[in-house]
């Protein structure tokens, strides 16, 4: 059988997740394939942690360079991570011709544009299944499997350590403080959880899906991004006696205007299926056109599951290294013309949650001050009292434009019958 | 840019659907493919009805072979369905080394070893990923995205109108009989429903998916099937009440000893995700020892979802025409010696309703029938008696043996305590 020359770069967890399943499942996979990729060179700058997968010769060196410009590596695997010398290598990969497979979310967030480019130049294609998602192909069936369709919207839920958090904020009434030591202790959230908790990685997956469903790089910096930081259980219980959990969604969605990508902490009616993906779960939701409402789940990360979808993107180059027509061709700009959408254009509703002087008129006072910036009130959630003298009052409200929406509560903060800052959060029940 | 030409045969529904969708979207899906596929005949007995879709051109005809034969037609799609003319001009066409893209999951269930294997012969692709699933693109996950997993087993809601059904007598506590006339008068149900309710469409989607996992067709006769006709409301409740949702699930499953493949009414735990599955929306739950648990989710009929799979297998047999390794290497077997597992063999827990005499050391009696053929019980509800003399009581019981199972009920359903035949359903809580 033909073989294919695979370099990696990167003998990380989910490196050594590759080698243990081309060991483990790679005679299944040339069979399936036709042709059979064998690792040819790994590099990784740590030469001594023993991985526990073996490899097969002294194929392991520090040298990334040696790997990526090794006349036998057809197809360079980069799963360094991170922006530096991850970049530096991939570019030089296609500028060889070769096909790159990354699970890099972050390199190709924010230097897409770059990369893309090159990758066209060069005739030579760019995998990225493992960067959104992990395991789940959500990456190819937008490339292949939904090709037919215009994408009218994605909503995705795309960070395993937030939504484990609110997971278990909410089955068990848990503060987010809380859950996140706790995550920590038990290895599912990083030291440094920022990137996580704060969306940034949501951002960074939902930039590449928003690529694929629409064909341009959409720049961070118009991205929209809120995280769970700080999220308060009160309103996780209060979103659940309205009908509602609480997820950090990614939403991507056309208008007749543009293109809105944004990361928000969301309420999903609870009866939606996006609200039964829990734990770790990663799901994304995509509306086409011709196929109107399809999801795709599974793990989000992992060793295992990331390898999965890295081992799939390699059958793909390995695939279409014999072929005529560049895979990357499927991702071309469907959408020419299209423009970013501002924030602060976006319609959404959304559920407030203000603390209140329990007294007559002020609930009057609020309406007033929505309606003065055309927000419509579609109901009050009044709870009992409780010890100090301010009562939390929610309010949900019909659609209206996001800075409909930060001038009302600029001029509500201000007000004296208003204990503190008011929780703000989107309702988004259109999913 | 290069064109294909696509032969249509079947201008109904689905196939009015693709020409539309080819219509509406088709320079998009040249523009992300890199080829565009051209409508340059298409087929059908039926040359008079307005399917509301403009032609360009004179390119409809009554004579099927004619199109197939055209040496303009490239890639010929068949969405005539059934096993009498399909299967011919299916087998025409691959006997001219020509790829087809099908949604006939009749055909492939029934013929499918038959069909392959000319298609293996002769080099030719076959595409038919709108035969399971409809608009859910769960055949290239399979085929591609996994395509490093070995598939540890699959749990699948495949038929719409039976999960409309059962959605609805949850929902409203009405009986199976009401709501499928209701459905009936509706459109969401066949006249003659049998091939839906009583499980058999369900089981060639099953058979189809055993395929792509295992890499060998399993022969219907070897597929154990049961429908949903006359499914009693007060099971459902019953099931409610212990947690569980029922569904019409296809599972195929790998164990030691082989590969089973079955369809049967479960009790699904009520927080999994499948539960949320409602109304004509389909789910398929992959299994993969790499990936985990993954799940696909959509509409899993209709014109505009079967045509977006469709157009989705024209666009793959468009950008392969011109590679070197034919699609179908995928679909090896991946598993060669595996068994087909026969259903008296396979373990389940079960959800038993017995009609009961109310009077003491009845259960007593029913447990040790049970208990004779290995079989223990979990627990066991007893609701209020009934107005006659016989009450219902649910048992559940821990894994069995189907025989062991069959064996009992034997032995129950003629004990002088008993008033009925018993109800039995299967838990499916491994998925």
């Amino acid at each position: 059988m033909k073989e294919i020359g695979i370099g990696l770069l990167g003998f990380g967890t989910v490196g050594a997740g590759v080698v243990d399943g081309l060991r483990r499942n790679g005679e299944m996979l040339a069979a399936r394939l036709g042709v059979k990729p064998v690792l040819v060179g790994v590099a990784d700058l740590d030469l001594d942690t023993d991985r526990g997968v073996p490899l097969d010769g002294d194929i392991l060196t520090d040298n990334a360079e040696s790997v990526v410009d090794d006349p036998r590596v057809q197809v360079v695997v980069e799963l360094i991570g991170g922006t530096g010398a991850a970049k530096s290598l991939v570019k030089r990969a296609l500028d060889q011709g070769k096909p790159v497979v990354t699970a890099n979310k972050h390199l190709l967030a924010e230097h897409g544009a770059e990369i893309f480019a090159l990758a066209a130049k060069k005739e030579a294609d760019i995998y990225f299944g493992a960067s959104v998602g992990g395991g789940i192909p959500i990456i190819r069936a937008l490339r292949d499997g939904l090709i037919a369709n215009h994408i009218d919207s994605i909503y995705a839920i795309l960070n395993g350590t937030c939504n484990y958090i609110l997971t278990r904020m909410e089955a068990e009434g848990l503060s987010f403080d809380h859950v996140l030591k706790e995550a920590q202790e038990a290895g599912y959230a990083e030291a440094d959880p920022g990137l996580d908790i704060d969306g940034l990685d949501t951002a960074h997956k939902a930039v590449l899906l928003a690529y694929l469903a629409y064909g341009f790089p959409v720049p961070m910096d118009a991205v929209h991004v809120e995280g769970i930081r700080g999220l308060a259980e009160t309103d996780i219980e209060y979103a659940r006696d309205l009908g509602y959990r609480i997820k950090l969604l990614a939403v991507i969605r056309r208008s007749e205007d543009g293109v809105e990508v944004g990361v928000h902490p969301s309420l999903v009616p609870a009866e939606h299926v996006l609200a039964s993906v829990s734990g770790v779960y990663n799901a994304v939701m995509v509306y086409g056109d011709m196929v109107g409402q399809t999801l795709y789940y599974g793990r989000g990360a992992g060793r295992e599951p990331t390898a999965s979808t890295v081992l799939g993107d390699i059958a793909d180059a390995a695939r279409n290294l014999g072929a005529d027509l560049p895979r990357s061709a499927s991702v071309s700009s469907s959408s020419r013309g299209v423009e970013i959408r501002k924030a602060g254009e976006i319609e959404t509703r959304y559920y407030l949650r203000l603390s209140l002087l329990d007294k007559p008129g002020v609930l009057a006072r609020i309406a007033g001050a929505l309606g003065e910036n055309g927000i419509s009130i579609a109901s009050v959630l009044q709870k009992e009292p409780a010890k100090g003298e301010y009562v939390p009052v929610v309010v949900v409200t019909h659609r209206g434009h996001e800075k409909a929406f930060a001038s009302a509560l600029e001029q509500i903060d201000s007000m004296d019958i208003v204990g503190g800052p008011t929780a703000r959060l989107r309702i988004e029940d259109q999913a």
